[in-house]
């Protein structure tokens, strides 16, 4: 029975991303200029000349990374547009930032020029895989050692010295560990080394253990709650910082894990990723009146700060799907696969479009479209990994 | 008939305001560490020690101007708070920013620390509007100038140079004449000169009229619309930026417009404030299915890229009440009144919270409640210029 609802899946999955890639093939790719448009209305219409950074970094690592490991995406026209993403991204992108060191940017006019810079780490993380995956599939060393060269960047400021983000150093402002950085961080060292050989894989190594450490910490209140910031000391943070959770990100840091416990054997921290990082925030966030995964929430019960906390995001459901079937295709334990199932049955009764094809990003606690477009400066096509 | 139901009105306008001052008073008031808490919940308890340093300088303005102008509410104890407010502000909010100029913290820890700084004008804008008004009440010239000096360094950031701010200049980031900047710099003219006399009158005379002017190149599209940025050459900017609307800040700068045409005897600018920035915002921004005003839309219809923008929030409504019955009370005009009501009927059956007094702030777009909290980063008490 399960087998047979786990194929239906399977089918219905293809389908929607086969639709997913053929929109995007379809609308997105600016011939004039290069580089890809990523405010896309529902109907495939570009509503803004706009680039931003994170969507043309995935966007070239998607292409890169259906070219490379699914047949029926060998394609020349895929491969051809992701060098051109490629390109763009190379040619644009990066800015000098203060002190000398390289910046990319958040979001470029459609002729390439910079129109802001966060004073995050997240643009050159999207950098990086884009580089990587593309020396990749063209075989490209300099570009290799250029996702390599950024990566040191990034290193040097989350491990070393931070203030060449531009944030000025503020004395109420105490270090954070945020779950994003160590996240992000774990999931560029296995881009960077996967397949690469000794020399690659020993470099990483220490960097990939200790965001396994960092990500660890955020298991907090006696082991019963994932919480998205701690202190550097390990503890929890006052007020709503240290109280917030992201069920999205949790779920995304949990099939991480599981991916480095695989590879390491460490049936410890499978468990752990399982347990807590899986069942944990599904279980606080799941909703139970109107399912779907809610974007943010806080331990303790209060109302979170940030307004759209109660909607639910295309993103964190595709992590859960991720998340869910990894771990039973690894443990084969049943209550897994329904999680997956349940997950499953919201996410493609809601967010895909059967109209104009691509899924619609974010709706409401109650389900409705909240927002219908299907590219906008944080949503691009991000649905890859379930495929893999 | 409409004068019994503007009676009914003020009068339960009369009993939200005592209520609501007696929530801040009773739960906000930090007698440790000094200045207000402004992270409140529902039922009055602080859930967050944090202290914003807008929501800082709008109470402190807000307990001096009730002191000053209403009779019931000339209380020492009102007076007291916002001294000690006050004295929290001077102490803390300034921080030395980039090349020695003095910036307003965004945020600041329980006893003062900075955690935050914006690169805007408007923690300064409400360090001015608290500094200003209290050295009203306390007949204090050293208030009065630092809050002009305070005001000398923004009129320097927006109309010499703004890399004071902290924004690095990029390239495709091109200057933007976004309503919020002459909007709250026309506020605070209104504020510094009200009363003071022909020196201070003279001082920010140019600055009164060059901000109206810059709010009048808000009208587009031949007139029929309220766009919230415009480029410096008057004309509209491409994309989302170019064609976002937001409805309360439109009410908002109507109303700043009408009370200088009051005061300069303009009656052209006076039709201008109600026609183009009453009921253009009104048309475009009002629910027809659900009630309310929407945070943000876009002039084309698009779907705006803010993932809160069908929500209905307490402010734009403030807004619109205070516009529609100061241009009624002017124009006399019944139209005016009738808007008033609708306004009036839709905020006072969805915002008050009945059991524990203060008004909630954040409504779903069917006017469910959305967030619980009384006071959050953004959200105090800002009701008051209803009672003017």
């Amino acid at each position: 029975m399960s087998v047979v609802r786990l194929e239906e899946s399977r089918e219905r999955i293809r389908t929607e991303l086969d639709n997913t890639v053929n929109f995007w093939l379809k609308y997105s790719h600016d011939t004039v200029h290069g580089g890809f448009f990523t405010c896309i209305g529902r109907d495939g219409k570009v509503y803004d000349e706009l680039k931003y950074v994170w969507l043309q970094g995935r966007q070239v690592w998607m292409y890169c990374r259906l070219y490379r490991t699914m047949d029926r995406f060998r394609k020349p026209e895929i491969l051809e547009a992701a060098k051109a993403g490629g390109a763009f991204l190379r040619k644009f992108a990066r800015v000098s930032g203060s002190s000398g060191q390289w910046k990319c940017a958040f979001c470029l006019t459609r002729d390439g020029k910079a129109v802001k810079i966060q004073r995050t780490i997240f643009s050159e993380c999207f950098y990086i895989m884009a580089m990587d995956e593309l020396s990749r599939v063209t075989d490209d060393k300099d570009m290799q050692l250029e996702a390599e060269q950024m990566m040191e960047q990034i290193i040097y400021w989350v491990r070393v010295d931070s203030s060449g983000l531009g944030r000025p150093q503020l004395p109420g402002d105490f270090p954070v560990n945020s779950m994003a950085v160590p996240m992000m961080l774990l999931c560029l060292v296995q881009q960077l080394t996967e397949g690469r050989g000794q020399e690659v894989f020993q470099k990483y190594r220490e960097l990939g253990s200790w965001c396994v450490q960092q990500i660890l910490q955020h298991i907090q209140r006696d082991g019963t709650a994932i919480l998205e910031n701690v202190s550097l000391d390990k503890t929890e943070l006052p007020g709503c910082q240290g109280r917030l959770q992201n069920p999205g990100h949790a779920l995304e840091a949990g099939w991480f894990l599981l991916q480095y416990s695989t590879e390491w054997g460490d049936e410890e921290l499978q468990r752990t990723a399982i347990d807590k990082f899986m069942e944990l925030p599904y279980q606080c966030g799941w909703d139970k009146e109107h399912g779907g995964l809610f974007y943010f929430l806080d331990v303790d019960g209060h109302c979170p700060t940030q307004l759209e906390w109660s909607m639910k995001l295309w993103w964190p459901h595709c992590e859960a799907l991720i998340a869910f079937l990894m771990a039973y295709s690894q443990t084969k334990k049943p209550e897994l696969l329904d999680r997956f199932f349940q997950v499953f049955e919201y996410t493609f009764s809601h967010f895909p479009d059967a109209k104009n094809g691509e899924w619609f990003g974010y709706l409401t606690q109650e389900g409705k479209l909240a927002l219908d477009f299907k590219g906008g400066p944080f949503k691009g096509k991000d649905i890859i990994q379930m495929w893999n």
